[in-house]
């Protein structure tokens, strides 16, 4: 399997996910500047791999500090503030450093060395925890996916969004090594084309049947009976249920309500903010007009000054989603009783 | 206006809409296999512009023709069935072609340079028919137009698609003129990309204030009751009301009726078939992989041999549809019986 974030020879290596499909580029990251433009960049992306990314980001930002432990712990802090900032929806990359916050705090009393020492563990640690918790959201899929089915996917859910082997695709994968009959729809997922580039080549690296369609076929699609089941990733979902993810997901979720599909939203529980009441209070990033107006920063496709409306992400209400797919088991509804029940499995380390 | 056809100095001139908004470049055609092609490529596209382009592309094949009034009928027959296969769901190339035959058969006795001469005006009076059907479409289209208001489109309906301002569009630009503040959202319409590079560069050109958007970020714009109104265009209509359009319009009716949005059809008479009893019984064409694979024919977007489902249009069902624009003023529900109502108006020369 591919591997988005890998830590090797005492540097992060990032998977250059804006140069997929066409070349297949390794970055060496030794700065914490170059992991925060690589997570705004989009060179990493994926709430799961962020998270990771901003995990061993955090410690390439501490590695080399020289003051003693209460300065250390500051430093931490102002750090943690600046890569939470990269990207405002994902909530795993402020859980993430969150985490490794908490796990530290019992040892201010240890030198800075050590510290650091336990920072880089941690880091690890949290990359190999999410390892586990896609392969345990895959086998909990297999719940819902029959012996023969053709699923409908948007945006990119897999290797290269996760530590592991993904969430909505990690449900895909499991289906596949088990010999059931799957095949994939994959949506291309404008405007920065994560279907068409990341989800394609994933599969047809892992030897799964996939067809690329544009957004808007998804409809025809279902209203054809060639869709059984729908299965997304999620950037945070808040406590009552709602899901924010890639921009067209919602949209996603009331065609495959009005055609009477089942929607799946598979995601770790680092994805869930429990303390966000509602989705309405989901902030929402909105991404530069270019996205929109040139494919691949370079293929101009409209008139170079218009206006366009750019939100990364829209947010799905919990009575659109069949349940989530989480590496404790599906949560049905009612969603804000079942989600509360399961905070304790968020913890890490 | 813009002139997407246009007869001049002997020959039929259009507008290469494949390379707006980048270049404005008109190319001069005087073969009706330059006609076909242009018609099967894209360079003229829009139902009603298909069809005025087809019947001047009749006049070309014939022009020279030396043979007898009877072998000139049947060459004619022979050039409409040629013409009409270029694109098997537009309606209204069948319906010209089929008109100027109607109207020529009263003629059979008449020397052959006379049929040429009655072809030619044939086809110059049905480009002014429909320039005058779509300023009906826009006058009619008022009714559903408030003062203010957001609408939201799809594909390209204007005067890039018709022989005069448009359907769709030709709504939005009288009530622009009417002083009414009306703020276009246009879908970019993948895989061809019509509203990126047509809608916008006309809307721009004509000064209607317009946002452009990716197709799957409609759903939230509903969501966040951004949208008012949705009108789109249509290239063949049922009997039932059904209307096949460019892919992606029938998500958008079903994501209408989810937010309590009216969602409005807008084309001429010519558009209706009224021998189609049913939405289901309308071809569908299938196009190229590479149309999805390649953003303009050059930038590749995703593994190069990926497999693709890439229907050029879809099918609304009339109960998702809250009237349909004609010049004959708007069909609403009951529609069979509406639409048999209007059908004698459909009638050209």
């Amino acid at each position: 399997m591919i591997k988005a974030v890998e830590w090797k020879d005492d540097a992060l290596v990032l998977l250059d996910q804006t140069r997929i499909p066409e070349e297949t580029v390794y970055c060496r990251l030794t700065e914490v500047s170059d992991v925060f433009e690589a997570i705004c960049s989009l060179m990493v992306r994926g709430a799961p791999a962020i998270g990771i990314t901003a995990a061993y980001g955090l410690y390439l930002a501490l590695r080399n500090f020289s003051g003693e432990s209460p300065q250390f712990f500051a430093e931490m802090n102002r750090q943690i503030d600046y890569l939470a900032s990269a990207r405002p929806t994902a909530v795993n990359l402020r859980w993430a450093l969150e985490s490794l916050r908490q796990a530290l705090l019992p040892h201010q009393d240890e030198p800075t060395a050590s510290l650091k020492d336990r920072l880089f563990k941690l880091a690890r640690a949290l990359h190999e925890d999410d390892r586990q918790r896609c392969d345990l959201i895959g086998e909990h899929g297999q719940d819902v996916v029959p012996e023969s089915c053709r699923i409908l996917t948007h945006c990119n859910t897999g290797a290269l969004a996760t530590g592991g082997i993904g969430t909505a695709l990690a449900v895909v994968y499991k289906a596949h090594q088990r010999g059931k009959k799957v095949h994939v729809y994959a949506d291309e997922t404008r405007p920065v084309l994560q279907g068409a580039r990341l989800t394609v080549w994933e599969l047809h690296t892992a030897g799964v049947p996939v067809d690329l369609i544009c957004d808007n076929m998804a409809a025809a699609l279902m209203q054809q009976g060639m869709a059984d089941l729908v299965i997304v990733g999620a950037d945070r979902i808040a406590s009552d249920g709602s899901a924010a993810n890639k921009i067209g997901t919602y949209g996603l979720a009331v065609l495959a309500k009005y055609h009477r599909i089942p929607f799946y939203v598979a995601a770790p529980l680092s994805t869930f903010d429990f303390n966000l009441k509602h989705g309405k209070d989901i902030p929402i990033e909105m991404r530069n007009n270019d996205e929109i107006r040139k494919v691949f920063n370079r293929c101009l496709i409209t008139v170079p000054d218009v206006s366009c409306w750019n939100p990364a992400f829209d947010v799905t209400p919990p009575e659109l989603i069949s349940g989530i797919i989480t590496e404790a088991g599906i949560i049905r509804a009612p969603y804000r009783e079942n989600i509360q029940k399961v905070a304790h499995k968020q913890l890490f380390a």
